[in-house]
């Protein structure tokens, strides 16, 4: 287009104007290909790592990754969440006894991240505002932020060399790990990250085919059939995967057990319905303890705002017709 | 090291000797250090998107994107989450009245996620195995892998240079979107996550210092000084952006609800303890909805494993003493 409108330049100094305005258009694009390629396969290629040299992890490292986590999303940019970094020896081999996982003890860092309105709630006070933040919406805010975090941490963990692996465990004993970290109220355990130089490089585990997780527009459950074939892969990696891992004692515990394939390895003895409900119970209690129980209505919640007459500022439930704002 | 054992190999033989076991080497280097600045700078230069351009999003990248973010962590590898992709321009529009957010109207794609056990209930019953995954402990397991992979999928998306914005509001009408989604039992709605072509460019939003955020060995609560120092550059980034953003109506808002600072506008206006409270209310009625309400103890939960006299194959209480067998 330069070229057309300006025809007495001479051709040489029109090209090099063409290369000049062309070449960071060129090398945008080639940077932007570059760094979708690189992010994605960096996620691509993650597998979780349980076994760690005995080499600490580097404090500026560390930093890094945790103040760059912190950039990512958050609730209202409330950032109710923290992180509590374990490298203390002892403290790591009580953590491994607590989460019944010794892995923890040979890990250099244990990351707990919590779901944290104290913060919140006492900026709240100091300003002389009322925070209604003891609840379970509260919790669950918090923890959604956590995750978000903790999964930002472990991919930068991972770009810096480390290996990492999430602890489901952290919520099957919310009370004692609360207890541990001298947590206050307003303050709960969600999910614990192991960091540190990995001393096992396993390949990479199965997933299920994407298709099992996408459903489009609506969500449409699959019949028995495509399930099967969904899951026959899984059933035959998962099961040598426990056979190698248990040795021999797999096949003494298969029978006393009397399980025959993987789901019923998964119902009975890994994750047990009387574990998930015992579980279940701990962190309603552990929740109340902590001060996340109060979801009863309190009083002046049964009128509207008193200064603007809605009952929500956030979501209008007169968008829908007059029935909602009964509904509340 | 190779030249001192073989002095009689001509210099230039052993300087190409060292180059080529070097070259390598120094490669993987260079590569691994280049690929972690990729990382993380892509991690830190995160900002939401909340306005898009009309332009689709193109099928192969949503794909590439999702079975990209399917790779990350999650529990136990159950992938007990799923995604469903909203594309229908009516659906969308439902949707941004739903969440009371217009701006969803205008995204190319919303992709919600939700904690799905119904997959991992029916191959269990398939298989002849008794799932017991129809409690709290089940939705919020769930939940964090949902989050994990909403994390990795905005990461990846922003890789392919789409903006994301995450919605909270998600959790704000659950039965509304469950039933809007048509989720079957055992399956709960958790976050949504808009994605397009982005038609602004904000600046990078602000943060609390990361100090705020990390704990060394146990949880320490910061004085009243401390606190209002972390929140000072907040107090004032926070309430210019609400000026700008509520343009004439915002002075009015503040005079009308009795409003000083930014901490009175959160608690009262945006967060209100009442519509946590609401929602923390419609949460626990639609996790019992969802089939995600069964807690309390079921018949033979009193009594340790028949086959092996453990309390839990998963963590096992006896490593505390006696006294933590009866606990449970
Ligand atoms: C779980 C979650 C829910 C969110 N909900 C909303 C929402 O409902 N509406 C919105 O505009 N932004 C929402 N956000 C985006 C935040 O407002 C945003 O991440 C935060 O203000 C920080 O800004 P930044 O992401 O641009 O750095 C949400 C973020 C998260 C992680
Ligand atoms: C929330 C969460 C909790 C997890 N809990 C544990 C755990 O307690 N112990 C463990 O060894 N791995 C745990 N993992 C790691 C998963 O087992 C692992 O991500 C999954 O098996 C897939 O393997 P991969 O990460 O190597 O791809 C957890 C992952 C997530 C996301």
């Amino acid at each position: 287009m330069t070229l057309a409108l300006k025809p007495r330049l001479p051709l040489a100094a029109a090209a090099a104007t063409f290369a000049a305005a062309a070449l960071p258009l060129l090398l945008r694009a080639l940077h932007s290909r570059w760094r979708r390629r690189c992010i994605l396969s960096h996620v691509a290629s993650h597998r979780s790592i349980r076994k760690f040299l005995p080499r600490p992890v580097d404090e500026s490292v560390l930093r890094q990754v945790l103040s760059t986590a912190m950039r990512s999303s958050n609730n209202g940019n409330m950032q109710t969440y923290s992180c509590i970094i374990t490298q203390d020896k002892r403290k790591l081999e009580q953590l491994a006894l607590i989460h019944d996982n010794s892995a923890i003890a040979s890990a250099p860092v244990l990351l707990t991240f919590v779901s944290d309105w104290s913060r919140m709630t006492r900026w709240c006070h100091l300003r002389g505002a009322t925070p209604g933040y003891d609840n379970f919406n509260a919790f669950l805010t918090g923890a959604l932020d956590a995750m978000v975090a903790a999964q930002s941490a472990a991919l930068c963990a991972e770009a810096a060399s480390l290996g990492v692996c999430f602890l489901g465990s952290t919520i099957w004993e919310p009370a004692r790990l609360n207890a541990f970290f001298s947590l206050p109220p307003h303050v709960h355990v969600v999910t614990s990250l192991m960091l540190g130089h990995p001393a096992e490089h396993p390949p990479l585990r199965a997933r299920l085919p994407a298709a099992a997780h996408l459903h489009r527009e609506a969500y449409v459950p699959m019949d028995d059939g495509a399930l099967a074939a969904y899951y026959a892969a899984r059933e035959v990696e998962g099961w040598a995967r426990y056979e190698r891992l248990y040795g021999g004692g797999w096949a003494e515990k298969l029978r006393a057990h009397r399980l025959e394939n993987l789901a019923q390895v998964y119902a009975t003895i890994k994750y047990s319905g009387r574990d998930f409900r015992v579980w279940s119970r701990r962190l309603a209690a552990s929740l109340e303890a902590q001060g996340f129980g109060r979801n009863e209505a309190a009083e002046g919640d049964e009128a509207p705002c008193a200064c603007c007459g809605k009952w929500s500022h956030c979501l209008d439930p007169e968008r829908f017709g007059a029935a909602d704002a009964a509904e509340r």
